[in-house]
């Protein structure tokens, strides 16, 4: 019966074959999440769940850090309030559950599980705000919300998802501008730095920001496949909420004005992105700083006199140091079996060490990014092991960029990249128009869709690639989740 | 328009005048909380969101030291599934919001938000679990619960509310009893180290019990009004899930065996309780270890050369001995009003320097629960108040438990207690039969209903309170929120 899981290591799908089904592998055999009875929603098992808390750890730091304060609101949104906003109401009312009964009694409004906080929220700031000298409001909120999704799949896309929402005011236009783009920046810091996976930060197209914004700001980031992940978006709302819901305040000049406001949200899905930004045929790779335990110390011939001791004394001397390590003694598996375990669950770093490498005062260290050994003396072994955890973040950072720069093209010709899919895989940079019409065909032609119009601009050519008129963007374009 | 605030200090009604509009003034005024736009919903302003932040922390931090780990489960459960085990769903249907329509559709099945998740959870362990070698499962969930209430306030009972689930399987009966009460331990543990909040720990009656659970386990403090809350649960739940859901495992003998659960929770309504077991006629008064900001430093003559220096100095000396201090230097308004404001807020520590005390290498310090003065000198200032911010934790969990101790009467007569309402503020100690009659009559001729078992029993009389015949067990009894 517990069998089961012993034949999990060498029953995942090789990517190359098939990209999906080595995804659900992944997730499922390593246990980070599983389908729920209800179609669409998943449950986030305790693997997976560490990794999100340590995205929020990071996260609600950097929040703070910059003077934001969390809060809650509620999960239900009456019908009425929805509706306030024209083009939020369009873009959220098809995917949202709505509650029409409360305990035996029907509902004298409907009221919508929360896809989003920007109604309710605003509704409340109204209440609220009277001055210029309280703002600006910088909140967050920590939640799940539910968008009614017709295919899902863990992590990527499901009809509930856990993420942080920011809802922010300000005096003016300039400084939520400022806000936007700061939150946007720390998302990149966050990809980057905890979970070593590069992105491309930009802003979204017209047809593709967020209901009801003046401009949405993205982060991108290029999947193993070669598809994109959008990972992060801050929205720079401008008055349109703020005007709908009548927030005000007296200002320095004695008059009314409506503050201008931003709204910035990372989820779950950061986590589906981490696993196909890095994870191989071997299972899950993770980045030291992300990975719930970092190494794991396997003693080889474990019934031999002082091995155990000694690998206790590791634990002992890593863990002194800072390190989330674990020891596997379990007298009833091989360390073959535990090796093809833990690289499947993708811990960073494993420790052999059997009663040789005890007598020569050594142990091996294998880093699951490379699958290199190497032999480390037991002298300065915790300084060793951090450093080389150091250097695995690092590294894999440098990989996951080759990997991005190695799959950019540059958009030749734009019939060549319609008509050769092998080509497609990628980001592809090209020129554009700025319109609407160039941006749906490429669409149409190629399911492929833009993903930014990036800070950091070319100018590859004077031409549209799309319609030959004159281009005002270079952007990129990729097939997404 | 911003003026209102200046007022609020004042506008505290007092508590001997009328204890729910004191509770209400405090909790809106020091904006802790907000009502939403859908009744018995409230909106966690970020004073009371820090409050609950400090809750999850102290709790988290215990459940990980005993081997819990976090999960997520989804918001919405199956109406078939609510329905499997018989008393749950009895107790539960009717206070549960249901979910009908997915974006445009009506659903095959409604969908209930979640009113606790055993009955989710235990879907999917019965999925899981397959050997006695998995056992225990050790798991818990942050989120929040929908309970369709008639009637609401604010932290105590609301529609909506935060809590945590913890939700566990054991191989046997003795260790699902050792796991609920050690649960419940750390509960108390944080109500009074954290909270400053003495509770008394017993068993709840047949009729109290949750739904579904074999036995129930309670902590109950006593608020300032003399009625009891009801603080956080822990429940032994046998077999009865585990065998209505199918939970299976391979045994020691090879046999199947459902195995034995327990969950246990606590909520934002120790929030509610801790203002009103510590609070005042001026406000708050926050326990050090709970409280967001610690100690506030109020320079006095701001404007005289030095000061604001010397405040700066102070406020960092403090912060780097860990403690979480802030300056009010704004100049718009004065010293006596801040005093207002702060002592309303609760803050712990207030500390007054101008240039006096400065010229004598001094501060004046205010302890918020006695409101005591003392001049400390500025030598070692950071372990001074280190030292009083413990002194102030250990005197507020003093005073409580005086307060609880006046208010705890032994019952003589039950007929005395019947018809003397002002006897009954406050817990009594009464003997039991154990027979839901003389409960069911308790509860009828006075309001008051049976808190608990206590652990800690007395015999006070041989005889039952209520109906004279054998008594079985002491018990507290209490209105209760
Ligand atoms: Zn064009
Ligand atoms: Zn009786």
């Amino acid at each position: 019966m517990t069998k089961k899981k012993n034949d999990f290591v060498k029953e995942i799908t090789p990517m190359e074959e098939d990209f999906p089904r080595w995804y659900t592998d992944v997730i499922l055999k390593n246990e980070l999440v599983d389908y729920s009875p209800v179609k669409g929603f998943m449950v986030i098992r305790p693997y997976g769940y560490a990794l999100w808390e340590k995205i929020q750890e990071y996260a609600d730091a950097r929040f703070k850090e910059t003077g934001h304060k969390n809060m809650y609101f509620p999960l239900l949104i009456p019908e009425s309030l929805l509706n306030k906003e024209k083009e939020h109401v369009e873009g959220f009312a098809p995917e949202v559950a709505w509650v029409t009964h409360g305990g035996s009694e029907k509902l004298g409004e409907r009221l919508c599980v929360r896809p989003t906080s920007e109604t309710i929220i605003c509704q409340m700031y109204s209440k609220w705000l009277n001055s210029y000298r309280e703002l600006p409001y910088l909140y967050n909120q920590w939640c799940s919300v539910v968008r009614w999704e017709k295919s899902t799949r863990p992590f990527l896309r499901t009809s509930e998802f856990l993420w942080q929402e920011g809802h922010t005011l300000h005096e003016t236009a300039e400084e939520a501008q400022e806000e936007t783009l700061q939150m946007l920046n720390i998302y990149k810091e966050l990809a980057e730095e905890l979970l070593a996976m590069p992105v491309v930060i930009g802003q979204k197209s017209e047809s593709e920001k967020f209901a009801g914004a003046a401009s949405t700001y993205t982060m991108e980031a290029l999947m193993h496949d070669g598809q994109a992940l959008q990972a992060g978006t801050s929205h720079n709302l401008g008055q349109h909420f703020t005007k709908a819901f009548e927030i005000k305040f007296q200002g320095r000049d004695g008059k009314e004005h409506n503050p201008y406001h931003t709204s910035w949200g990372i989820s779950t899905r950061l986590i589906g992105g981490l696993i196909m930004v890095h994870g191989d045929n071997r299972g899950l790779v993770l980045p030291p700083r992300i990975a719930p335990v970092q190494v794991v110390i396997i003693p080889i011939a474990q019934k031999k006199p002082g091995v155990l001791e000694k690998a206790d004394e590791l634990y002992e001397k890593l863990k002194d140091k800072g390190i989330r390590v674990e020891v596997d003694d379990n007298p009833k598996e091989s360390p073959g079996w535990k090796f093809n375990q833990y690289e499947m669950k993708g811990y960073p770093i494993r420790v052999e060490m059997g009663p040789r490498d005890i007598e020569n005062n050594q142990a091996i260290i294998v880093r699951r990014d490379t699958l290199e050994k190497e032999v480390i003396s037991l002298e300065n072994f915790d300084s060793s092991t951090a450093e080389k955890l150091e250097e695995m973040q690092a590294d894999m950072l440098k990989k996951a960029l080759k990997h991005r720069e190695d799959n950019t093209h540059i958009m030749e010709d734009y019939e060549e990249y319609k008509n050769k899919p092998e080509i497609r895989k990628g980001f592809a940079k090209a020129m554009w128009c700025g319109c609407a019409e160039c941006e749906a065909k490429l669409k149409e032609d190629t399911g492929a869709t833009i993903r930014c119009i990036p800070f950091e601009q070319e100018e590859l050519s004077d031409k549209c690639h799309f319609c030959g008129k004159e281009a005002k963007h270079m952007v990129y374009i990729a097939r997404a989740y």
